[in-house]
């Protein structure tokens, strides 16, 4: 299997950079094939700009999403955007892997998403009609892909936690999970997240790369997160709300889109302890 | 009051572009003082990398939260981040306007985050104790500051609704409502968000812009969205966990750090509809 590992850290010699040999070592010995998009080394340009379509007439307003889809259906994209699309075309796998900064992705990854996932391959693919709303949410150019995150935070478990100050893991990162890689189809893994990376000693790193190891072992066979398919019956078409008999009175938030309910009753007996 | 205006869109003759200048009529007729960083316009760097630390040694590994503490400290960081930072020390008022893409910022503003919130400034402020974590959530270098979002999406409004596939508004944008702004203390009134972005004739847009200046001569009086402070004992400290005795059985997620029950009573009542 060919896996897409995009690192964006701007230090080799970090934690991030110890974690990152860790799995290609695992996902190697377990006979994957790497392609590599470190960004940082690459270079990586992060903002949508007029200079992302050379096509568009220089003196015309720029619409975004009509110079990206323009670009994309000619493959007239920048070179370095239209490398990445050929990357994630051959990819069976995507590792996106970053540290937690500001509870989101770092500019230069999310730079690599917004200029990378051009209208007609990362979102306006397919048909809109009464009975479906486009290929996106688990339909979609990467619907045959599996997808996870690996992610370090600077701040404590707990904060992260069902009743946490930050807000739990699992909704923060939801965008990214939900909104950046379900929407083109993907189905998502749990993420490998590592907390406290800034207080990491010998011994703990050893058990977190073992944790590591173990992820990447699984790769191929780990259960996706259940998000619900947009045009499978679970959402209205064309308002995408979700099926009134669908989600239990207690669910709420994002938790309402995963067909499995053990994340709400999780948090609901989090509530009641 | 002085106004810092943060705008991240690539294109001035575009909608975002016409509705920062009706934002601009509307406070400048308020008396408000508006400080403008126009990222695009300013050609704003958007990575974090070893540049930024211009006193940390070329041949030591980089640490960024050390060597954004130590380069804040002594007014070492960067001259477009040290701009920056004396400009939203001027100002009472922050507004961050942006498209959302992909769920969040685009990376130029995520960017502005990452390189302009130092250590010792935007986090690694106040002392660790057994009573307070910090002054962050409600307490910090932003705590007599009023911020807000305005943003404009390309997708429908029910598709962000309570029970809408993308998620809620709200949800998807708590990461930059309560983590970025309020984690060092600003007041955080609701957003503006334009939904279907791409597809506006004049009489939408006239009555858009006039929802938005409603809320530009709102800016100074409007009740800012209820989050719990982290040091005013809704939470445990150090684990920075709501007490066992807040948030009723039925909250979840991120409804719980709000103090105001009815975002959860809403979309009860909503699961209930």
């Amino acid at each position: 299997m060919k896996i897409l590992y995009v690192f964006a850290h701007p230090e080799e010699r970090s934690l991030n950079g110890s974690l990152r040999e860790v799995a290609f070592a695992e996902l190697r010995a377990q006979g994957h094939e790497i392609l590599v998009s470190d960004l940082y080394a690459m270079g990586w340009k992060s903002q949508v700009d007029r200079q992302d379509f050379p096509q568009w007439p220089a003196d015309k307003r720029l619409l975004v999403p009509a110079a990206s889809k323009a670009g994309f259906a000619s493959a007239a994209l920048t070179a370095d955007v239209e490398a990445e699309i050929a990357k994630l075309r051959a990819a069976d796998g995507i590792i996106l892997h970053f540290p937690l900064w500001w509870f989101s992705m770092p500019a230069i990854l999310k730079g690599w998403v917004d200029r990378v996932f051009a209208y007609g391959y990362g979102y306006g693919v397919g048909e809109h009609s009464d009975a479906r709303w486009g290929d996106r949410y688990g339909e979609g150019m990467f619907q045959d892909k599996r997808a996870m995150l690996v992610v370090t935070a600077g701040g404590w478990a707990p904060h992260y936690s069902a009743r946490g100050i930050n807000g739990p893991i699992d909704d923060l990162l939801f965008p990214i999970q939900h909104g950046v890689l379900f929407y083109p189809g993907a189905q998502v893994l749990p993420p490998y997240v590592l907390y406290q990376a800034d207080r990491i000693d010998e011994a703990r790193f050893a058990s977190e790369a073992e944790r590591l190891r173990a992820r990447m072992r699984g790769f191929l066979t780990e259960a996706p997160i259940p998000y619900r398919r947009q045009n499978g019956g679970d959402y209205s078409i064309p308002g995408c709300e979700l099926q009134p008999w669908l989600g239990g009175p207690d669910a709420s938030g994002f938790a309402l889109h995963s067909a499995d309910a053990s994340p709400v009753a999780a948090r609901l007996s989090a509530v009641a302890g």
